[in-house]
């Protein structure tokens, strides 16, 4: 360990640097329902309140540890924010202006390839996705199984996801996103307000 | 490398094995489209016809050296076969009925692995999907945008095996097939012969 110039206290970098290496570990060692702010401080040597005061809430803590550069529940928030109607083609091409950009584009494919890789982050994907993104998807969907709506949904984001950027299957790798998103768009959103019967 | 207990020539098995061995060198590092029967028969240090009587086609080979218990493009022959109409809920209850099974699953969510941690997988994937299974599907499709309604269908299969048998999420995870191929089946089939705007 390098030692600081000073006698002080580490400076807010090495601090929030900490931090997200302690939220790294525990999402990945213990998921991310039973990760909490409280630990991930007590893990890095800081208050919760500083965990709190950098990051926000533990879905924003989660974002950051992942470098994700959108948080996907308030990205879900946003499109849902104007109604559940036309919801499902806004996300879609929400989604794909954003993965679009390869900035965006590798902390996403790391978390999906982690996942596939691994039971571990599969479980941590899984109760983050279940939690904060298909939960609020759910409460937006039609009463009749709001849940397997929106599981439904994620599935077809997973899948456009995976035929666009890793697999790269032509031409829908390289189609325009309002083309994309125009003809995904209402699968979205029958699962999650139509017929689930066709 | 052990002695053969007699003079002659490896039995079909050891035989067997090479060609197997030899087909999957091949079809990672040089893709699906540029591997040919020949070359691995010359790898494999066999005549190319004795490749052609063990395993019939280049893609019955590929599907044989990924040990995938069911040929995709007969699978989606088979599904055509009884024509275009229907062929969305028969493809996906005929794919979670496949991929329940462990045996079947394995192979296939190797598949996805490598294609996902890896960009020389991901090529020959999406070459084999492309040439093999796609390319039925859009012989079988509206005239209007054929490959992409295809590659529209495939997003929507990848996805659904990645939520239900990777990412594991509920209540996707485990619902009934039938119910699954219900709620699915018009997805795909409005890309294959629906219109794309919804």
């Amino acid at each position: 360990m390098a030692t600081a110039r000073t006698g002080r206290r580490p400076g807010p970098n090495r601090t929030r640097a900490a931090i997200l290496a302690a939220a790294r570990a525990s999402f990945a060692a213990n998921g991310y329902d039973a990760t909490t702010i409280r630990a991930v401080a007590r893990d890095a040597g800081v208050d919760a309140a500083l965990v709190h005061r950098f990051f926000g809430s533990k879905e924003q803590l989660f974002a950051a540890a992942m470098e994700l550069v959108v948080s996907p529940s308030e990205l879900v928030e946003r499109l849902l924010a104007d109604g559940v109607e036309g919801v499902g083609e806004r996300l879609v091409h929400a989604l794909l202006t954003l993965l679009d950009t390869p900035v965006a584009r590798a902390p996403f494919l790391a978390l999906i390839r982690s996942a596939v890789s691994n039971e571990q982050a599969a479980t941590m994907l899984r109760e983050f996705l279940t939690r904060e993104v298909l939960g609020r998807l759910a409460a937006a969907a039609a009463p009749d199984s709001p849940e397997l709506r929106a599981s439904l949904a994620g599935s077809q984001v997973v899948g456009l996801a995976m035929a666009r950027y890793v697999v790269r299957v032509p031409p829908l790798a390289d189609a325009d996103p309002a083309a994309v998103a125009a003809a995904v768009g209402p699968t979205i959103q029958r699962y999650l307000t139509g017929s689930l019967h066709g």
